[in-house]
């Protein structure tokens, strides 16, 4: 029986199926990985990715009950990519503690995030047919791909919005178009169904990028959870900053750039107060929801529904 | 055509075979990824890996030529594990260089490795079909398994001799294993000639990684390619020493614990020294013995003829 058969007739509770999933179910042949895995689990998480999968798999006819492994699977890919971004994050905010205590941790953390990598396609090779290992693998390819180019263009003032776009694709919407066409495809779609669902998951995934990076300039840090203007420290050039210096002002080209070569972070709030002066906010703002009216009309093919109904209230909550 | 079937009659060339093709014909689609492999393949090495996956397809009834491309994901994933391996000794050895550098080194090494596991696998799930992609991902998760074990082994000078042969098993003979396996399958071979070749190629694994323990004590620097015993300066405790403390001498083994402890390096050649008297060295070449008989032995099914003979030849070279 499917969530969407019973009482409330809403997914609300697909968030509770997946946490209860990896409360009780999840465990690699390791201990020692399988624990760091639950603790970064634990520390929480929206799910997206999951709920995505299963609400794909309903909105194709199929029952969310079945997917709720691949739908994990989609969730620990993400997972590995960030236990794999806290190694380099730890040697930087662990510099000047024990040495020894930073390298094994970074050790664990390397192939912590590799075992991740391998037990997935593991478990997804046994049990998946083709092409969903296919789907998988190629989509690992490109969030690496992407990184690289993210990592080639920091402190990159001239970042062309075309770049900016196809590295949040890769890093970041290709996880969620996997995670709806694998859904799809399980859920018994036909080629229609998932074609649509494939690009409902890569708009959906560039507006959640672009909400990402609009959020890094206007929250703050308790609501992030993480140091708010983070982007800036890190010189990524995203798209409130490109939209910001697309507007021209020398003034603010110039602080940027003395901030960029010189790294006085207390220029940091005097370039988040520009950003919205110049209009990148509201230029970002305008970008989503381009993208989210994108991911709406990509489902148009999809039966309505109470799946396709949760599916549109997650799109429509990015611009929100 | 096989090599076989040739004049000399012999596979002296595989080497050669795997070599033009990483120069000819190995690329991803990501050039700065590329670069980085390739700069890692150019290093070097035996390929000893891909030359069993060949000949095992060729003992099989298969053609070499025909299994190029499956040989040379064997390698890949062993430079891939490699490039990750790296991440923590740039940290220690570039310590003190311009951090960003390093930064950046170790982000492109954790992504390059990262992206080429994704594409290994992206190829193998496209054009290889079932058990491989599954062998291969299991063969990942047993490397980084067997890389946890010695992690946690670190240090302990009470490693009992069968958790260093699972550690062994694990991050070196299991690759070997899945070399000879995939050969095995993809040159057509039966389930008797599987289950041998994959029984070869542990046995072999194993006698390698203790031929490599050994020669970490008993080569100098310049015939390594690395420092010379590099394993008791990370504080791995590996078949020489383990066979050395069972002699029972107190001293000795006060002298690698206050070793351990205090890590004053100039100690290294006193015990290296001891390893040898205290019949250490001795110990690690009868347990070679014994794995290149086991390899030998389970090569009993596989049918006479040159292949065969090349992997005989392969093994004993292990306890020359």
């Amino acid at each position: 029986m499917s969530l969407a058969d019973s009482a409330h007739d809403t997914y609300d509770d697909l968030h509770a199926v997946v946490e209860r999933f990896f409360r009780a179910s999840f465990s690699t042949d390791n201990p020692v990985i399988t624990e760091a895995i639950k603790r970064m689990l634990a520390a929480g998480g929206k799910r997206l990715r999951p709920r995505i999968t299963l609400l794909s798999a309903e909105a194709c006819g199929g029952n969310y009950a079945d997917h709720v492994h691949l739908a994990a699977y989609m969730e620990l890919i993400h997972v590995a990519t960030l236990v794999h971004d806290d190694v380099v994050d730890n040697a930087q905010t662990r510099r000047g503690v024990n040495a020894t205590a930073v390298d094994y941790g970074n050790r664990v953390s390397v192939l912590a995030g590799d075992y991740l990598f391998a037990w997935i396609f593991k478990n997804v090779t046994l049990n998946y047919p083709h092409p969903i290992p296919n789907v998988l693998s190629a989509t690992l390819a490109d969030i690496c791909d992407g990184e690289v180019l993210q990592l080639q263009a920091l402190g990159n003032l001239d970042l062309p919005i075309e770049t900016y776009v196809e590295i949040a694709r890769k890093k970041t919407a290709s996880l969620f178009a996997a995670s709806a066409t694998c859904g799809a495809i399980m859920g018994g779609g036909g080629p229609r169904q998932i074609a649509a669902l494939q690009r409902f998951g890569e708009a959906f995934g560039v507006a959640f990028q672009m909400r990402d990076d609009l959020l890094d300039v206007t929250a703050d840090e308790r609501s992030l959870g993480k140091p708010a203007a983070n982007d800036l420290t890190e010189r990524k050039t995203t798209l409130p900053l490109i939209a910001a210096l697309a507007a021209g002002n020398g003034d603010f080209r110039s602080l940027v750039r003395r901030f960029y070569d010189a790294g006085a972070n207390d220029a940091i709030p005097a370039i988040v107060e520009a950003i919205g002066r110049e209009g990148g906010v509201a230029a970002t703002r305008e970008q989503i929801a381009r993208f989210v009216a994108g991911a709406k009309t990509a489902l148009e093919p999809i039966e309505d529904g109470a799946a396709k109904r949760e599916l549109v209230k997650l799109t429509e909550a990015l611009a929100s």
